[in-house]
């Protein structure tokens, strides 16, 4: 991890743009508001130039023209031609990722095929910050299992991180399946995957990563760290639109003995005999269920090309360095000014995102869209979520959202903003 | 139903498309090869010229522009707005239709929610015609369930229809759900819905519709049917696009009852509060999972609307014209060289496709498409499946294409042509 001597200012900011490998990467994506400071990137990634080309083509030449002769012409091979993409982004061989449905989809059928390939074993293992809907498909898996399971959340001291020892302490030989967040999605805490999947695997349990908020922007080495199981979203760094298919990863070992719960057309060994009996088809592909929506399959597709050019591992580097350098921007600038960091200050626990706290964490959140130009996300109850996006955010935007902030509270902007109603998206 | 006086040659075809009130719906319709008749309106609707509009304001502004505040503007209600819009045409009142996620995955929800509602009763019924994905799931459910339930398939003597009286023998006290295609996918039959529902109510069971092939040409009244749960799709006669959306119903007082079992974070009463155990939404919400894809959801959004202005009263009056002067065409100039009817003779008893087998099907049909430019689509064994969509398909269309099968058969075209590798989507 580089130490840098940061300094604060705008001439320091484009210094480091000037340096900047993946500078150029910008140019592939759509800046419709050049002020704009977008920092919401770990909830939906900026359109690529590119895909605006690919969905026209989609539409008229492939809809329009084509018709259902599509089917044929790449799109029913759309989910595991996709799905292999995305794995060389998440260090698996091919035929073992599809892309389809949506996250909590594709955590239902493999939490259940998990628990089904681990019988004698009732208990998973989660923890407290996992996103709440990752907890839901448990619940709901566990309430399908006649409640015979139980979900044990690990605790968090500091509601920032969670501690590995504590973790391992909760794996048993009751435990069935570990299932996290590789990046959490508040405080941006990246788990030591490996080590945990190492861990995991001494006492017999099985893994499964939702790498929602990491795929595209941490290293990840899913095969070489003998991952079972995976899930994660295409629309935070990869850019896939909003929406966007999801994906799910089975270790090739484990396909011909994982089930998914929901039997479909798509999952059958020969669709086309249309034969009453469902047989699952070989590999991977007994994952999927039905058609995969199109439009947004190749919308996204168009983008992982970016990624795949730019390398992750070079991604990876670009974010250590933003986050470490709004890092050092929040506890010299925003700290005095009754912020906290709501992240882990060692770029070796972290993600592409920086929380920031303070207790009027809301109504700065609102006056920055309204009125500063700046797009964070907010998270109850006081998180102002700042990601960054090494593909296209630059320092000088970091330096820039931070003296907007800054001003906010300098100017007591925020006072004026109601506390209203805050059950909104962003 | 109108008893014409059909004839054959294109003049008389060209008297009924002038006669036709819904001609200039096909204007609304991009035709990018003039020539081609497209009759698999029932796989694949085609590219409405408002979609390409939709499409590009979806992906240029809502995402490039608006970026994540898209989401607050039109996106995170559009599962329910959608889903009233299709409600319309299903004759639901408004909150009881969600659009989400796919046929087969929502058929599964719904399939493990009646189930549970249904305690004490261990049989399914359906049978052997329904699209073998729906009989997939029902397998899928039963195997969660534990094999306490079975499924009883009511046969077809003549691989064309049920007959109603043994369809209602099936259903006894011990039977939890009547699941079937309104329309079924093969040979168009189309079902008393509301006769079976009646009767399916009168010994308990509930009903579950899939209604892929029924909506938006056929009249239905699911309130007034007292329809207990409905699934089906948007990309056949709704024009919605590939792979778009699908829906689901759940009648109102069923709503509170009914639980979906994947719990996600879409469904719950507050997403936003982010807590840790999951509490269903009031209503229809709670079915939803996660995110929906937006582009496609968008882009089907749009088409609907033109069924709504076209009415789905007025669009079944030209689909019983149109099948029904196909099947005499069938009649008069393809049986005589070994054809026979699919489908139902009886308009009343049929969607809006007709099926004509023959012997040589496989080949004449993959003759049609690669040289006559006549895209139907082909199902095991001898099947060719002619879908009339009647915002876009004209009487003279229909002719011409009856006259190119007439002429593959007579030329002795399609023993040219390789029986081949037969596992294509078309």
């Amino acid at each position: 991890m580089p130490e840098l001597d940061f300094q604060p200012g705008l001439d320091f900011a484009q210094r480091l743009d000037e340096e900047d490998e993946l500078a150029s990467f910008r140019e592939e994506f759509v800046f419709a508001e050049p002020d704009l400071i977008y920092l919401d990137g770990n909830s939906l990634g900026r359109l690529p130039r590119r895909t605006v080309d690919r969905v026209r083509v989609a539409v008229e030449q492939e809809w329009g023209h084509d018709l259902i002769r599509g089917w044929n012409a790449g799109w029913w091979d759309s989910p595991g031609r996709v799905g292999d993409k995305i794995a060389r982004l998440l260090g698996a061989g091919p035929g073992q990722v599809v892309a389809s449905d949506t996250t909590s989809n594709n955590l239902f059928k493999l939490v259940m095929a998990a628990l089904e390939m681990q019988t004698g074993r009732d208990r998973i293992v989660s923890d407290v910050l996992n996103f709440p809907s990752d907890l839901y498909i448990l619940q709901g898996c566990v309430r399908l299992m006649g409640s015979s399971h139980e979900i044990h959340l690990v605790p968090s001291e500091d509601g920032i991180r969670v501690d590995q020892q504590a973790l391992f302490e909760a794996l048993d030989e009751r435990t069935a399946l570990v299932t996290l967040s590789h990046v959490v999605f508040k405080s941006g805490f990246l788990y030591d995957a490996e080590a945990v999947t190492r861990r995991a695997h001494e006492v017999g349990a099985m893994v499964l990563w939702d790498l929602g908020h990491s795929a595209g922007v941490v290293p990840i080495e899913l095969d070489e760290w003998g991952v079972d199981l995976a899930v994660g979203c295409t629309y935070k760094y990869l850019n896939g639109g909003p929406g966007a298919p999801a994906f799910l990863y089975v270790r090739r070992d484990l396909q011909e003995k994982a089930l998914s719960p929901i039997w479909g057309w798509f999952g059958q060994r020969s669709p086309f005999d249309f034969a009453l009996e469902y047989q699952p088809a070989d590999g991977i592909t007994r994952f999927l269920v039905s058609s995969t929506p199109i439009l947004s399959t190749l919308a996204m597709e168009s983008a992982l090309d970016i990624v795949l050019e730019a390398g992750v591992e070079r991604i990876r580097e670009k974010s250590v360095l933003l986050t470490s350098y709004l890092t050092y921007l929040v506890e010299t600038v925003l700290v005095p000014l009754g912020f906290s960091l709501g992240s882990p200050r060692d770029a070796a626990e972290r993600g592409s995102h920086v929380s920031i706290r303070h207790p009027e964490g809301y109504r700065i959140n609102r006056v920055l869209i309204e009125e500063m130009d700046v797009l964070p996300d907010f998270r109850e109850p006081d998180n102002i979520r700042l990601g960054l996006a090494p593909l296209y955010t630059s320092f000088s935007e970091v330096w820039e959202a931070v003296d907007r902030i800054k001003r906010v509270v300098d100017e007591e902007r925020y006072l004026q903003n109601s506390p209203g109603a805050r059950l909104t998206v962003t």
